[in-house]
């Protein structure tokens, strides 16, 4: 028995009773939350535009934008794993065969 | 003792050793990574940019697009886990704060 | 003499001597300018995401919209613009040889 | 009489002819255009993502990357120009507005 990389489980039942909950259902479909997907991680992106790489690694103990940064990641997590859940992909399972495709594109040095 | 929604650990685990085998740590900025997000998210929603709605429902099926559709979501989740990881975010801390905020901007009907 | 497609330099030069005239060029390496590219896709996208294929139609067009969907597309075209002329490259001449290729590989019906 | 900062008319006839010929009309709704844009700045920035603000400046002159580039800048502004285009959104004077409130907003130093 495998434990998982990344368990979703948990969180798919807590998505779908929310969307549920505000009958969001008729707006989730996988095209939707793509877009939905993209349109967060615009946001996530913006916060580093303007930043260097050596900055950018400030922003998530920055008191202005530490905040910020919590939250947008936490946007894109969702819609990514209600778009794997409304889609039915075992994103644990996708995560790790594309492991091993990128292990085998990529070998360790 | 809760346990988590989204538990990440196991992931950023193999994710680190993952780029330190091959002497990836000095790509893996913030800014860089955010980039890197956005390409595996353009990838995704090329997917989906010609299909209605109704047809989106199938890519996960549909034995034309089903691979391809697990690889790219998988390649969001392995950046977006990394960016958090490589940011010290507690990702799982981060939704959860976050679907409360949600909730409260969007109370259930 | 054959005329331009998309004739950039009038719109390049008011860019060039907005961003001398806040101190910004520091800012808009051509790294830096595709992140605000992809920042202000993101926001164009989410005027779309929650409408239908039919609605997304009205966007320009309702009152509540039409306003938004012009800034973020003129926002587009801004930093799209920017970063050609900060690379240097001559967009007219890249869309010309694209269309060619696009023409050759999609032929007509 | 002013003359167009970003004249796209000649541009929107040859895309809209193009579309017509290949009977892409269909597929593309203002939805569905800012999906495939969204998808086209996405493959422009995987060309940035590893690269330092230092060395994005020499895509464009580097011989491996050259050519890569000015055809996804193309593949941007085609989708940009298009959506624009069967949004009724004229580009330009859009354009000319939000320069206007962007200096407004960014008042020069």
């Amino acid at each position: 028995m495998t434990s998982a990389l990344l368990d979703t489980k948990a969180l798919e039942s807590v998505l779908d009773e929310f969307a549920q909950a505000r009958n969001w259902r008729q707006f989730h479909s996988p095209k939707n939350l793509a877009m939905a997907l993209t349109g967060e991680v615009g946001e996530l992106v913006e916060i580093f535009q303007w930043r260097t790489e050596e900055e950018s690694w400030q922003v998530a103990h920055a008191p202005e934008t530490a905040e910020h940064v919590r939250q947008e990641l936490a946007d894109v997590a969702l819609y990514l794993v209600r778009l794997a859940s409304v889609l039915g992909v075992d994103l644990d399972a996708a995560i790790r065969d594309k492991l091993v495709l990128n292990a085998q594109k990529y070998p360790p040095l």
